[in-house]
C-alpha cells in the first residue's frame, strides 16, 4: 500500500542534487505530488521539500536518502506526511492565540498533538478558552524564581515528548540558557512588525510613534530575544482616531493569523532555518 | 560559457517526469536555479517550470527535450532566460495601463520590446502618454468597419511579429473570431473582480450594488468573453463615500499592478494554460 | 454626572441639520467626542453619528431630539454608548464564526449579550466550541417542517427579546417571510465576494472557476436573498495548488473576520441602511 | 453663485465648538457638503475639516472664521476647494514617483501645479520620464557645495511660489537647516516601513534581516531625519526568494502608491500635524 511521505533537504549547492534525489523516488517505486526548492545564491545553499507517494517502507526510503545526504552532506529528514507534531503552548493572560490554536486543531486543520499548556498564571486566568482536557501546568515565576521556573519548562518539554514550544503572548523574557535550549523548535509570536518597536508594550510605541499601520512577527526563538528567524508577518492599517487599546484590539487578529500560519507551516515542514532567516515554501 | 533557459512544461502526470527532465539537466552540464511544479489531481496534469545553467547549445537541449516530450506526450518550451518579448499593446482612450508599462519596460523591469500601439482613437488621445518613436497605429472602428478593423489588427500582430498582445484598456468588444484568433496570446484587464460585474461599466454596477471592495482581473482573451482564464486579481476598498469616479480613480491603481503583473509573469513564462484556469508559478 | 451617548440620524438633506443637533447638544450641557456624517449626493439623503457627553437626562435628550427630528423628517435613534446589545446567533454545523464571536464577547471587546444559540443540528455538532451557559435551541427542520421551525425562530427572536439576529454560517435558506420579518435586524456572513458566486457551494463554484482570490460578506437580511445590504467585505489570494478544501480553509479566516468586523460595526450604530446599500462609520 | 469652500481647523477642546463653526456656515447661507473631526484625548487638542458651499464672498467667510478663531484659539485655514497647489519635485536618479505623480496631474487626478523638478543629476538621467516643459533645475551636489546647493533649493522655493516640496526619491540627505526651513511643507517618501530600516540601504537591510514585508513612508520632513510625522504607509509581502534588486523592485509600486496617497491627501487639506503624528482624514 502506497502512502505520503515528506522530505526535507539543505546541503551546498552542486549540479546533480534534483537528479540523484528524483531518481532514488523513482527507483523506490515512488511519484512526487510536490516539489519546492531554493538556491540561495548569497550562500550557495540549496533547500528542497518533496512530498511523494510510495510502496516502499519508511526506512528502506530513509535509508537511500541517508546514502545519498552523505555524498551531498546534506542536513535532511523524512516524516510520513501528516504526521501529528507534538506541541506544548506557552501562555500568560491573554489567550486569544491559545483559543485561535485549539480551535484549529480540534477541527483538525493543523496536525498537531497539544501535550499540554503551560502558564505563569492559573488556569482560571485564561477565562475565555475551553481547556478541557489538555494537561495545565501552572509556572508561576518571579525574579528569584526564574532560573527555577525555566528548570520545570526544560523539564515539561522532556516530559511531555514536545517536538515543538509555541510562545502563544508568553510574555516572559526566556534566559539565554532557555532561548538557546528551545533555539530551533520554538516559535514565538511577537505583537509588533519587527525590527520595529522590539521590547515591552510595542503597540504602545506604535501609538506614540503616529504609525499608520501596525503588525506582527512569528519567528524562532534564539538566543537573539526578538532578532530570531522571521517565519511569517502580517500587518493592518491604524489610524489616529485608535487608542492603544484599539492597537491591541486590532493586533489580536493579526497575532492570530500570524501564529497560526506560521505554526501550520512549521509542522507541514515548509519552513527551514537558513542562518538568521528562513525558507519558507508556503502551502 | 553557461547560459540560462527556462523549460517550461506540462503532460499527463506519471511517475518519472522529474527524474527524467532533471537527467537531461544534468546529463548536458546543466544546473538547476529555480523550479516549480505542479500536479492537478483533478484532471491528472503535470505542470513543470525549469529555470537552469547550461554550457551546451540551445539546439541539443532543445532535441533532447523534444524526444523526452515525446515519450511522455508533452507541451513544452524551451528560451533563452530573459529573452525580450514582442509585444503589441491596443489601447482606447484611458491610457494609464499603457503608461504604467511603458515606464516598466524602459527602466528594463520586463523584458519586453514594444513593436507597437494600435488604438481605436488617434494618438492625440494620449495626452499623458510619451510614446515616443514607438510605431502608433491609428484603427478607428465603427460598427459597419468592424471587420475591417479587425482584419487590420491581425495584420498588424502578423507584420509586427507580436508574440503577446495585450489590452490595456482597449473598449472595444473583439470579435469571437478575433478573440479566437488571439487565443492564448492575448492578456486583457478587466476592471472588475471577475465573475461580478461582467459587461459594461463595471465601476457604476459596483456603485450601485454598494460594494465595500473593487477589483481588477487580468485574463487570456479566449473566445468566450470576460470569461478567458484568470491570471491575477487585485482589490481595493471602498466606502459609501466612493462616488463612481472614485471608483474608477481607486481602480486605475489596481488596473495598473494587476496587469502589469500579469504582463511581467507572463513573459517570465510562469503562466501555463490549464483548461479553463491558469497555472501560475509566482516570481 | 457625565455620560456618553450615541446618536444615530438620517433625514433629506437640508442646511443647518449639523448646527441644529449641535446647538441642542451644547445648550443640553454636552460635548461632542466623535461625530460623522454622509450626504448622499444621488438621492439628496443625509447620515449622521455623534457621540457625545452630556449631565442631562436620556429622556430629556431624546424630547429634544424628537422635536428636531419633526421638523427634519428624521430617523433617529438614541443609545447610551456601549450599551450591550441582545443577540441571537443562528449556526450549522461550522463553528468558526461562532467561536470567534463568542470569544469576542467574552473578552469584552464587543458590547453584546448572546441571548441565544439556535441550530439545526443538536449541540453535540458543535464539537470545538465552548457553549457554557448560553441558552441553546435545537430546531431540526426539514422540508416538510420548515414553517414550523421557522415559527419557532420567530418565537425565539421574541422571548429572547434578541434586537439582532446573527447568522453565523447558518446553511438554511431562510423563507421569503422570515427574511422579511427579520430585515434590518439580521446580519448573514456570505462565503462569498458577492455578488459573484451567489448561491450553494461558494467555495467550489470559485475553485472551478479559476479565480485568484476568494472572500467573504457579510451583509443585512433582506427578503431578496444573497443581495441585501452589504455591510463589510474582505478577501483572502488563492493559487492554483488550493484545492476546494484549501479554499474553504482559507474562507474560515475571512468569514470569521468580516462577521466579526460587521457584527461589532452594527452594535456601535455605525452601520446606516441607504436603500440597497449601507453607510458605515468604520471605528 | 454659490461655491465650494474647505475649512480647516485645530485648537484645544471645548463645548461649543462644532456648534459655533456649523452656526457660521449657516448664518452665511452656506450648506456643509463633508465633516471630519477628532478629538485627541492623549493632549485634548481638537481637529475639523469641513467643506461646505455658500454663495458669500471669501472674504466674509474669512473673517467670521478669523473672529470665532480668536475665541476658541484656532489655527485655521479656509480655501476654496480644489484650488490648484503649487508644488516642486526634488528627485534623484530613480524617476519612478516623479512619473507616478506627473502621470496623476496630467490626467487630473491631483490639483497641483508643478511649478518645477530639481535634481542633483541632470535631465538626461531621467530617462524614462517624459518632462515636458515644466522647469527642470539641474543642482549638481559635492559636500564642498552642499550649503550653496541647499541655498540654490530655498531660493527655487521661493521664485517658484512652492508650497509644497516634494521629495520623490531625492537621495541627498538634508540639512538640518534645510529640513527646518521647509518643516512641514515638505513631504518625503521613505523607502522603508519606517521606524525599521532608517538609514541608507534600507532594502538592502530588509533583506538581510530576513523580513516578509517590506514598506514605504511618507512623512513630513522635519529637524528630526526619518522622523517627521508620517502621513501614509503601505507594505507588500516578499519572500527567500525575493533578492535585494526584487524587494527594490516590489518596493517602487509601494512607494508609487503611498506618496502619491499621502500628496493627494495634503493637497485636499485631509491632513493636520498633531505634534510628531499627523490626524488623517483620508478621502
Amino acid at each position: 500500500m502506497s502512502r505520503s511521505y515528506t522530505l526535507v533537504i539543505d546541503c551546498p549547492d552542486r549540479p546533480g542534487i534534483v537528479y540523484s534525489v528524483s531518481r532514488i523516488i523513482f527507483e523506490n517505486d515512488g511519484n512526487i505530488l510536490e516539489s519546492r526548492q531554493f538556491e540561495d545564491r548569497e550562500t550557495g545553499r540549496f533547500f528542497l521539500r518533496v512530498v511523494f507517494e510510495s510502496g516502499c517502507d519508511q526506512a528502506v526510503l530513509a535509508d537511500a536518502v541517508a546514502t545519498l545526504g552523505e555524498g551531498f552532506d546534506m542536513d535532511w529528514k523524512l516524516v510520513p506526511t501528516n504526521q501529528p507534531v507534538k506541541v506544548l503552548i506557552l501562555v500568560s493572560k491573554f489567550d486569544h492565540c491559545l483559543a485561535h490554536l485549539l480551535y484549529k486543531v480540534r477541527i483538525g486543520e493543523i496536525p498537531i498533538e497539544i501535550v499540554g499548556i503551560a502558564s505563569n498564571h492559573p488556569a482560571a486566568a485564561l477565562t475565555a478558552t475551553d481547556i478541557r482536557d489538555i494537561p495545565f501546568h501552572h509556572l508561576p515565576v518571579t525574579p528569584d524564581t526564574k532560573a527555577q521556573q525555566e528548570a520545570s519548562i526544560k523539564a515539561l518539554v522532556k516530559d511531555s515528548g514536545a517536538e515543538l514550544v509555541v510562545l502563544a503572548r508568553y510574555m516572559q523574557i526566556l534566559s539565554d540558557d532557555l532561548a538557546a535550549h528551545l533555539s530551533g523548535r520554538c516559535i514565538n509570536i511577537h505583537h509588533s512588525f519587527l525590527p520595529s518597536f522590539k521590547g515591552a508594550k510595542p503597540y504602545h510605541q506604535a501609538h506614540a510613534h503616529g504609525v499608520k499601520m501596525i503588525g506582527a512577527t512569528a519567528h524562532y526563538v534564539t538566543a537573539d530575544l526578538d532578532e530570531g528567524p522571521i517565519i511569517h508577518q502580517g500587518v493592518e492599517s491604524v489610524t489616529h482616531e485608535d487608542s492603544p487599546d484599539d492597537l491591541i484590539r486590532k493586533g489580536r487578529e493579526v497575532e492570530n493569523q500570524v501564529l497560526g500560519q506560521a505554526v501550520a507551516w512549521h509542522v507541514a515542514h515548509r519552513v527551514i532555518r537558513n542562518g538568521r532567516k528562513t525558507v519558507v515554501f508556503k502551502g
